[in-house]
């Protein structure tokens, strides 16, 4: 008799991503083979908060990862941020240990307050996983993102209105190099829950998932059943393939913008607003924001209405003045040329 | 004292409607200035349900539209789903000619079951108001659609998971020749129905839309309700702008896909495998789509995973065999040929 099904879907999620890795690590250029005996096996490291979802994913690792001459380690992190969340820092190593896992981390951070609660967490986190996986060397690091998270992750971008790419999700694979990979993208929490169940694997409720006072969890416990109340049940699954087609979207019109953003200056380097206009709206609101960007205006505090600010300079002249954007960047059009400049 | 912000803004948002459609009127080949004697003034209808959103909209046709020498006429659609819905209708036409549109017309039509009871409603709705506006010779039909009908139709799209052209909900342009004008996209429900009450115009409330045997009344009712508790009370106007933004963003990438797909194709027009591997999968999944609706397969009926399917015998060819389509088309790859065709 096979393993269950959920346990058989979490497995071959990683099992998927190994081969990934394992095919990427053979085709580079500077790397031998791991089977040759002066190579070390690559270590793959879990990032684990003890939750359901990380469990799921720590325990397939530690099933897959020795079948495919991989080494398979672990990291938890401290946030800090709750009392006892040393203790269960701990317990958290103890359990990747159990699993066979080796080697394992419990980093302790000190989360900051920019960008809100949230954000600030999860800068602190990514920070120490960084330099977890350069300590250890590690190919990579898998985070126990699932469809679920995927859908609220979309919804999140959507209230922010600023376009596809904040609808676009997390992807599953980023950061330097490829190193961060979420196996799980495509699976429902539901079954990384189950899984853990049929293991007997014990699991640990944030209770920061639960507080409404963070609007990931209002989204998740409200919202989202709301919303799949009135549209279906396939609303997780129709979020998650927006957040991929969103994705390619985006990064199409990234290298178009990117291309036309050459053709639109003149000998000077100077936009100029004649060639600006002949583009397609798409394409010239996204050579605006990286024109803004590179005048030094912050991506993060550069908003839609902005760029659509800045764009009337093109499409609707009529005199208007200079368009102030963050990072005291100036946009100002000046004799059929686009000026855009800190100051 | 002027007239309330809401009337003034509902006024405000027709007067820029019928400004755009002097312009086109005056810039059009063949178009006579409407003020030469021989030229009869343009006409505008409004098409109207008798609901709060439309008959803001004609009361705000009416009292701009003499003001720019344009005659205001109304068109309302007895759907006839409902018990007394023809006496409904000639109301509807009273108050119209109450306002002082001339002329005004109530059509009847039948509804049928294609596609469901909501789009077999708008179907024939828009197939009665194409034939009234030809009938009167009308330039444009203003349609009373809100900011809030935009939400809901973005979400609608998104729970298709379709990808951005679905998510870029309804046109302020749209229709043959540009015939379809909604000037109240950018303007909130409460608007419209508070420049009615102060205005002392009756309004009907269509109990379809608080019908949760609809999709989008239980939208309107309780899932966007929920996600405005969730995400905060801009989620409204940041959905409107993701329709605007996804709009542009489709329609450059559906122009990009349209020249991208005569470059891969063979001196005999068949596409060729290895052009396909090298376009972004963005512009890839396009051409792919027009090719299977070009070959037989209805738009309508084509998914995104379907898509994904034949995108697979591109990306991840392992001799896979023939993939079917929708309209009893079949894609297959033979000898470096991505062949779709009918049969």
């Amino acid at each position: 008799m096979g393993p269950h099904p959920a346990v058989a879907a979490i497995r071959l999620a990683v099992r998927r991503v190994l081969h990934d890795l394992l095919t990427e690590h053979h085709r580079a250029p500077a790397a031998v083979p791991h089977a040759l005996p002066h190579e070390p096996p690559p270590l793959v490291l879990v990032a684990c908060s003890g939750g359901a979802d990380s469990m799921a994913l720590a325990s397939a690792l530690a099933f897959e990862a020795p079948k495919l001459g991989v080494r398979a380690g672990g990291v938890t992190v401290d946030h800090g941020l709750q009392t006892g969340s040393d203790t269960r820092a701990a317990e958290v190593v103890q359990r990747l240990r159990e699993l066979g896992l080796d080697p394992v981390d419990s980093v302790a951070v000190t989360v900051g307050r920019t960008g809100g609660p949230e954000a600030a967490a999860r800068d602190a986190r990514y920070a120490a996983l960084d330099t977890a996986a350069e300590r250890h060397g590690a190919a990579a690091v898998l985070l126990g993102h699932t469809r679920d998270d995927q859908a609220e992750t979309v919804l999140l971008g959507l209230a922010r209105g600023s376009g596809i790419r904040s609808l676009s999700g997390m992807a599953a694979v980023s950061g330097a190099g490829g190193r961060y990979r979420r196996p799980f993208l495509g699976l429902d929490r539901q079954t990384a829950r189950k899984a853990c169940m049929v293991q007997s694997l014990p699991v640990w409720d944030d209770p920061h998932n639960a507080d409404p006072a963070y609007t990931r969890s209002r989204l998740r416990h409200e919202g989202l059943p709301a919303l799949e109340k009135a549209l279906g049940k396939g609303v997780v699954e129709a979020l998650a393939r927006t957040a991929r087609l969103s994705r390619d979207d985006a990064d199409a019109l990234d290298s178009w913008a990117g291309q036309a953003e050459a053709t639109v200056r003149d000998a000077t380097g100077q936009l100029e607003c004649a060639k600006l206009y002949a583009l397609p709206p798409a394409v010239r609101r996204r050579v605006l924001r990286r024109a803004a960007i590179a005048a030094g205006a912050p991506a993060g505090s550069l908003f839609a209405r902005h760029i659509e600010e800045v764009d009337r300079l093109i499409t609707g002249w009529r005199g208007q003045g200079a368009i102030n954007l963050p990072g005291k960047v100036v946009a100002r059009r000046q004799g059929g040329r686009l000026v855009i400049r800190q100051g």
